[in-house]
């Protein structure tokens, strides 16, 4: 089982890819995808279906987890990320991958035991899971880990 | 120039297809997608791709024309509506595809000739426009058809 966890946005999007295997857990990949403000949103939206499908084809995905979103002081950025997660949801249709939502709540307990945790904390607990891997420049990056770290240990028949 | 005007939605997606040939708009296509609430999402977001990519194929669809979503009482359905225009902006980027969109107030100024009209103030002048075509079963059809005709009659260079 793969899973590709992602914290998608139209400037940076980060992801991170974990295999279970046995009773381990492989980090096969990990990074971000930052797309240029000075591009429409055709074509960042092009981009970000690009990107995510050959990620998901290269690794042979077969879970996606997602961040439930929340309606923030801006309707229009709610929206707009609507439309990047509808792309998710579509490559995830293509692929015949299952898509699991996890409230920002549930990620930050399961990760570090407190739902109030910090991003900071969750980050920190990330570092300490997978040590070969350096503080990324983007807390984009440690928060798909988390969401994806969170996805393996909720359904730990993964 | 070929535009395809689309009311999207998960149960009833509404469309209509427009060629302008000299001076004389032709009405090539309309009607609509209807998707089963027995399906979850994932499914209808690939019917709904599926679908529209077979009309923009068959009819060479060069623009496309939407009316701007606003958020209503319901935060979720708002976000819903942005996965399926996720999917059209990822269709007119793959496609090459000009993408309009309009207010609902523009679209009844431009129909009615006045932006507080009716649903079926709307309704009736594009029955009145496209005399062949018999009242649609569904609301979403006439409005589709409505932005398709207001995205012809406000891109006069199409």
């Amino acid at each position: 089982m793969v899973i590709l966890g992602i914290d998608p946005g139209f400037r940076i999007a980060g992801f991170g890819i974990l295999k279970k295997e046995a009773k381990q857990a492989i980090l096969l990949d990990f990074g971000y995808l930052s797309m240029p403000s000075s591009k429409n949103l055709l074509i960042r939206i092009g981009m970000f279906h690009d990107f995510f499908t050959s990620k998901i084809e290269q690794w042979q995905v077969t879970d996606l987890a997602l961040e439930t979103p929340f309606l923030g002081k801006n309707a229009q950025n709610f929206l707009k990320l609507g439309y990047l997660r509808g792309i998710l949801y579509l490559l995830a249709n293509k692929h015949k991958i299952a898509i699991h939502e996890f409230s920002p709540r549930e990620i930050k307990q399961s990760i570090t035991g407190f739902g109030g945790a910090s991003k900071e904390q969750v980050a920190q607990v990330i570092l300490q899971l997978f040590p070969a891997i350096e503080k990324p420049k983007k807390d984009d990056v440690t928060d798909a880990l988390a969401v994806t770290v969170c996805s393996l240990w909720k359904h730990p028949q993964l």
